[in-house]
């Protein structure tokens, strides 16, 4: 098998895009592909400060040496989620990352925030899946790094695995709502929230693994040990089975949806959000999806307590 | 295990529905579900004379005989499609049912009609896959036997797996026209269209296999020959393992796309249908699906004759 660019020997396949490249044009073929993502989604531009969320996994890595690579001006922060071995090892990698290429990184660990709340202690307290309160911790914690540091723009991870995957879900349960939010730029609906990206949205699980293994990036390689049974690992599942039976579905089923289903499900943009009682982030009512969840926590606690 | 309804020994666990049945009370419940479809979707009335589209398939004869069993006034229509030992094998199962219950059944070769054309036949002269032509062909022929025979309704056995896969595949491809379109009732755009209705749409392939089997209702058990590696299957097997894994997700996929998904996807309903210049049947262009196919087997024929 020859690379579709320079014919030298291929060492990948993307049956996806019907190609197969060499490692230099791979390397080329990744960064392109964040690049256009980026240019024609008007995701960010050269001169803006770019806060890259990592988690030491190999997706938002691949995607901060890329964005590092093309000459954006970038910043790491990395969030403690308390989730034991995993997040240790995890932190490790970020840092690593790092450090190896002079970059700055912002580390929050989670328990050493005012709230001083863990995943595990949240899930624990609430009875919640962990992945739950994990994206309401995770979503509050980066909307506010990104807007006390000032970066106008808030740059995630997640892959066309991960897209598919929750448009997957959002459609099998016709979730109008998420549906409407599904997008790889989300702009800000309150002065408090900055612009949020995801330049790797059309990019492969398996193309940032290359990507990552190929620039020599060490990532953690385990999976987050919260995620075993997850609804979204059974949807990615499914997907993978599809994708193997018809190259390209995954890709296909995004940005069609992106180009011909997103604009029917956009009603009236978001509106009306004022600031948490709490904490001062943006919410729709008197407290943010955070801080109820922290006060749920606090809740729970006392109720035990008084049970005990 | 005991039966929901009657605290007898259960036969048949449903686990969509978190229940299970015995034998008298499974088949009420079949019956009562593809009763409540009707008068919930408004289907039809008992004063409405009904065409029975049947394959000799488990689901057309199961819905047949629940029809017939809930007093409604039916008759059958079988559509010889020409597959061989497949469809005299189909043929027969579908006479044996009538005849057995003195039921009143048409047969329409398509060898026998005026274009004389079989599936395999149109499938090999335009290089189409045949699910394709079969489907042009089948609805052509079931449009013109139900007006020509005078019947208010025409109704078919596609069960919820055929709509869950049906639906997946739209999805997947954001197909907008034929998501608008794909409603268990569809009211005729053109005088010579009858209502077409899905009684069976909330029913699973496992529950009318399981009726049938109950009520001694000899069916062909073989898929048809051409089915195999058919993309409808990819999505039934996906479906299949998402079931498997979150009992239920079929029904509220096909439900929930009812309920919300739906009223976005339909715009202006279809119009400007005209008639076709060759059969008379509704057509959006000069010919009808149709008749465009039979003419594009002419072209081929007529090309391979000159090329010989």
């Amino acid at each position: 098998m020859k690379c579709k660019r320079c014919r030298e020997k291929a060492i990948v396949q993307l049956r996806s895009h019907n190609t197969a490249f060499c490692k230099p044009c791979f390397v080329f073929f990744f960064q392109r592909s964040v690049e256009r993502a980026i240019e024609r989604e008007h995701m960010f531009e050269k001169h803006e400060r770019i806060l890259v969320a990592v988690s030491g996994g190999k997706d938002s890595l691949a995607l901060w040496d890329a964005l590092v690579d093309l000459g954006y001006d970038t910043e790491g922060l990395y969030l403690g989620l308390g989730i034991g071995a995993y997040s240790r090892a995890s932190e490790a990698k970020a840092r690593a990352f790092a450090d190896r290429r002079g970059l700055r990184l912002t580390v929050v660990p989670l328990d050493e925030t005012e709230d001083g709340l863990g995943i595990p202690t949240v899930a624990a307290a609430t009875r919640r899946p962990p992945c739950s309160a994990c994206g309401t911790f995770k979503r509050h914690h980066f909307d506010r790094a990104a807007f006390e540091g000032g970066f106008p723009v808030l740059a995630t991870g997640h892959n066309l695995d991960d897209e598919a995957a929750r448009l997957m879900g959002n459609v099998l349960h016709w979730q109008l709502p998420y549906l409407a939010k599904q997008r790889p730029v989300l702009t800000p609906t309150h002065p408090k929230f900055v612009r949020k990206v995801r330049p790797l949205f059309r990019t492969s699980e398996l193309e940032s693994a290359t990507y990552a293994f190929l620039r020599g990036i060490e990532y953690v390689v385990e999976e987050c040990p919260n995620s075993h049974g997850a609804t979204q690992l059974v949807y990615k599942e499914l997907l993978n089975k599809l994708e193997h039976q018809m190259p390209g579905s995954k890709l296909a089923f995004v940005t069609d949806f992106l180009s011909r289903g997103l604009p029917l499900f956009q009603s009236a943009p978001d509106g009306g959000l004022g600031e948490c009682e709490r904490c001062g982030m943006p919410a729709a009512g008197e407290l943010c999806g955070y801080c109820r969840l922290v006060a749920e926590v606090g809740r729970r606690r006392t109720q035990a307590v008084a049970h005990s």
